[in-house]
């Protein structure tokens, strides 16, 4: 027993804590979790909304599918259960970064209310931000930069989400950007503007 | 084409660069990557060097079993296939992570060589530096802070490494650190020097 303890206490002795690393950092961690159809602009707006951060000197890191998707979750497919495995991985991994006080932002599909409830959970409470990128199917088939709606539409890809797969609209998004009528960099700013009413940045 | 051009050129304007990243860190990123048997010391060791690390202004993480085990690896067991994922994925956080441009710490036992080269596989060259723990299994058997040494003898831990599995110790470590006759603060500076002395840290 007694060497148990020396252990433990060894251990937090040397242990640099959430607060140590905030402090270095000079803001506490958060999570932005964009949500929406494929082609709504989640990806872009995240991005703006990191360089946005970035250059006002915040700690910032991107997850989507560019680093996630051919790293971390390469050996996972769009199957429901692979979907909801996808994003609790993806969640994990953004709870990681915002520990180490990062405004982090994901820009993932994430179809399901379940799962994206569960991330929720993981997260420390008030640090994670789910934000609806809002368009109409119209408006993201007519943009389909990669031209998978063509593919989904002519059955080339299955499970396609808005053609044969549901998407599950959040019931209380902190945040809902309307893509179908805004910009990249309104639509960005307004993240912005919430971060700073709501006391993770400072105006 | 002329939409899905126009849309890579958006992302990349709003991209925040690996170097930028950097930039505002004031450093590069890095994996230390300690192995070695349980209870030789990994985790306290890599703590102390977190904590050196943090106290000089450098942006670091410490990915080990409290947050990983409880974490995004809760899926997985201790059989030989989960044991390749569990450290694939460890790997791709601390990819991610040095990518942030931090200096992330890892200590997990991590037995196989295979598994080890698969992770430095996928760092940038110059990034991933191997640790190894040396002790002698005598020695961490008589730590066993956790009686883990005990239940695998009395076998009611299977595939335990060092017991019933094998530990595959690095052929070429960056680093490697006697466990048997020196201590937590001795090792964790070894670490710095070599960090200062490869243009890791200023010195």
């Amino acid at each position: 027993m007694t060497e148990q303890k020396a252990t433990n206490v060894t251990w937090h002795e040397h242990n640099v804590t959430r607060d140590e690393r905030a402090k270095l950092k000079g803001h506490k961690g958060a999570v932005l979790w964009f949500t929406g159809l494929s082609g709504c602009g989640k990806s872009t707006i995240a991005n703006a909304v990191d360089r946005l951060l970035h250059d006002r000197g915040v700690h910032t890191y991107v997850l989507d599918g560019d680093n996630i998707r051919m790293g971390l979750n390469k050996n996972l497919g769009f199957s429901p259960e692979d979907r909801t495995e996808n994003i609790r991985r993806i969640g994990e991994v953004a709870k990681l970064f915002a520990d180490g006080a990062h405004i982090v932002t994901t820009a993932f599909i994430s179809p399901y209310r379940e799962d994206r409830d569960a991330v929720r959970e993981l997260i420390p409470d008030g640090e994670f931000l789910e934000i609806l990128v809002e368009a109409s199917l119209e408006t993201c088939e007519s943009r389909d930069p990669k031209g998978l709606y063509k593919k989904a539409r002519a059955g080339e890809i299955k499970g396609f989400t808005g053609i044969d797969a549901p998407y599950e609209a959040p019931e209380s998004a902190e945040i809902i950007l309307d893509s179908d009528s805004k910009g990249v960099e309104e639509l960005a700013n307004e993240v912005i503007d919430y971060l700073e009413a709501n006391g993770f940045l400072k105006a």
